[in-house]
């Protein structure tokens, strides 16, 4: 932690620029050994700009420019330099192999932002929202990491904490005059406290499942009998001949997934083997594994043949699959086939069955408009599980941490409620502290799990 | 020229820091419209960093630290700006948009580095010198484009003009006087200021061979005959299997490149068809293609079976093919199978032939000894050619211009030689001075010229 690292920061490849980042107590030292320049890098003030050379064997390396940063005003809060050369690979290579040279170390896998978090320029889930923010791809993913390195949960987890903290006080004043058998905590204040946490837990926890498919993309099953028109309508979604189209039943065996951008949210549809009785043994896998996604999926797309289905057969088979018709947007394809007052009627019969999201669509070249209205269909359904707060975890340790703190609050309440002695009590609630504490890293954290967290980083991040 | 152009310098993909530039007047004016910070951006001074959000649709996009380069110290001698923000795709391109909605336009290819030639920063030949130095990949090639970079050609050339004018200006002396019919000039001087010219085009035209080499790759021809161990030769040089490799006579039909870098040098490999007469049309077609890389080889290894070929039929054979002995290396394949006695006697032979330049070693499991010793002989071979001038022509641009140049000075030379008069040697004189103008931009080049030019380089450079 004392020593100099180093890395490339930006990709790999020729470009205009690389950049090269240097951060420890000795990066202007190190520097100063390589660089020439009219304006000593010694004397440089933070955050200024210094242009020189990089000098190797004699030789003139680059011209470059040096940015200087001062601690504790840095990213890792340490002294840091970053030099910014031709963004040749032979010249960061060479000037990183230099550095290394003259005492600066290869920097491990997020090793910057793990500084940055040990130095206090960041707690552990704004550092882990780097990576979230490196590696979003679209508006809503990257709105949600953002949103977290700004510190909106590391904020929301803080309220709790004190809150945590502020009862445990309580009781443990309790506990400190034992003997006396007093209760100075009003237990209706106590549990009106109780409250308030549970409820901020929960809306966390119940965010995930919007933050998880939001980071890695929402889960459409489409599912429906063979030949109804599955792979087309994926097809025409995606633009392009991703899954296997024909009119041979059963030529689906194996999940297809493809992502797409909708709104800035990604989507990622899942083609389903179609659903039907087989002897066919591989087949048979598949719509086993169709059931599966079913289970996962968030919102299911269930596609008939408008032209040779009767309704009550369709609600008689969604009730077998046991499809949840919050989450089931009916598509009754091929309407392009089959007259106005024919589809109305089926939209009529839809209703009776009490099936309320219904889209009747031409799948095969499928015109502008019912794309249109299929996307306008994907958001709303997607739109119905956002969560009321506006602070949304994503992360699945962040998951974990809060679903065992909830459980510990549990312990609290009933214990309350049974009047359990205020050790326990107060056990109960270091249990939940400690699990919030881990996400924000505001008790000492697990190695292995720092380890975990920045392992997955690029190297000069 | 006026307008504020804008890029991504930095390599595409995911990486710890995207840099997106901006240059132009309006540079501070665009970036202050979408940026935050605590120290106002149009306060700061050049050469300095400011920390500051970007913001878009009421909410942060990143956080970002911008540096400030003020005209003319700035690489294009313009106001420019760098943004650097963290390394998502996704970012980078919004804030690109934002820049463009704000009254940016994006770059052309090499536009940056355009403005900075045209705003007098860089010399056309530095400017080309920029490109190369991206491009290089080996120490050599690095070192060639560092020096244009850092003037080397440019004072060369400019030393080479300077003559030139005096030279001019002597004879348009004459001309002003021209009724006089009196000769200001001594032609004795003449003549000697006239050879130093020469002698330094000439020089600088000689390097090109060396320069463009090292740029582009050694061409090295491997020629011998059927099953003489060439395909193996270069198997073993690159360490893989490449080259298809068998003992069925003409399997190698086409001719294959392979480059690899020794000591800082790029040689580029190249395997032949087998040297035989042969009714195959297909393998015929390979043996005329053999023909033309010997000719543009600069080196040349001849590789025979020592096992069963006599030294005179290889003399004889290398007569035929009209090797140029100094750029041969003839290799002894297979010593392995032979005594050292007979080594030793097939050397003698070769010497009494004239043949100096051999190596006899075993290809195929080449042992360690062996390839070290044939890469020093390829470095000591390419070494040859290495011009006594420091500066070193690599550009095929220069090259002709440079060609040019000398054909107008030979015409000035002969031209004083018969006597001709002041305005036919002041043409060529003139012509000289355009060609060579051309390779800095001393005079005005071409649009077309700049196109090709900066139409290679990379959008952000």
């Amino acid at each position: 932690m004392n020593d100099t690292i180093v890395a490339l920061a930006t990709p790999q490849g020729a470009g205009a620029i690389s950049i090269i980042r240097l951060s420890g107590a000795d990066s202007i030292a190190i520097i100063s050994k390589l660089l020439k320049s009219k304006n000593k890098i010694e004397e440089a003030n933070g955050n200024s700009i210094i242009y020189g050379t990089i000098w190797y064997q004699n030789q003139i390396l680059d011209e470059v420019l040096v940015s200087v940063f001062k601690n504790p005003k840095s990213y890792t809060g340490e002294d840091a330099i970053e030099i910014s050369c031709h963004g040749s690979p032979y010249i960061s290579q060479t000037i990183l192999r230099l550095l290394l040279e003259n005492g600066a170390r290869l920097a491990q896998h997020g090793e910057f932002t793990q500084r940055a978090f040990l130095n206090g320029k960041l707690d552990l889930s704004q550092a882990e929202a780097v990576a979230d923010l490196i590696a979003s791809q679209t508006a809503a993913s990257h709105q949600i990491a953002i949103g977290q390195l700004r510190g909106g949960i590391s904020n929301e987890l803080n309220f709790l904490r004190q809150k945590l903290i502020d009862f445990t006080a309580l009781i443990e004043l309790e506990l400190d005059f034992g003997e006396e058998d007093v209760e100075f905590a009003d237990r209706k204040a106590l549990f009106e406290l109780l409250d308030i946490i549970n409820e901020h837990t929960s809306q966390l926890i119940q965010s995930f499942k919007y933050g998880n498919a939001i980071k890695n993309g929402v889960p459409i099953a489409i599912i429906g009998k063979p030949n109804a028109g599955k792979s087309t309508l994926l097809n025409e979604i995606l633009n392009e001949n991703r899954a296997l189209v024909s009119n041979i039943e059963g030529t689906t065996r194996d999940t297809i997934e493809e992502v797409i951008n909708i709104d800035g949210i990604l989507f990622r549809f899942i083609d389903t083997a179609g659903l039907r009785k087989t002897d066919d043994f591989v087949e048979h896998l598949g719509i086993q594994k169709t059931i599966e996604k079913i289970e996962s999926a968030q919102i299911i797309l269930y596609i008939y043949d408008a032209t040779n289905q009767e309704v009550e057969q369709i609600s008689t088979e969604m009730k077998n699959w046991n499809l949840d018709l919050d989450k089931t947007i009916v598509i009754a394809n091929k309407i392009e086939l089959i007259s106005e007052a024919e589809q109305k009627v089926q939209m009529e019969q839809m209703k009776k069955q009490g099936i309320e999201q219904v889209l009747m669509l031409q799948a095969h070249e499928m015109p502008l408009e019912h794309k249109s209205n299929l996307m306008k269909a994907l958001i709303i359904a997607f739109n119905q599980n956002k969560p009321q707060s506006d602070v949304i975890i994503s992360n699945t340790r962040h998951y974990e941490a809060l679903t065992e703190a909830q459980k510990a609050i549990f312990e609290v309440k009933n214990g309350l409620a049974i009047g359990l002695s205020g050790d326990l009590l107060s056990y109960h609630l270091k249990d939940a502290l400690k699990n919030i504490g881990t996400i924000t890293g505001a008790i000492d954290v697990d190695k292995d799990i720092l380890g975990t967290i920045f392992g997955k980083f690029c190297i000069g991040k």
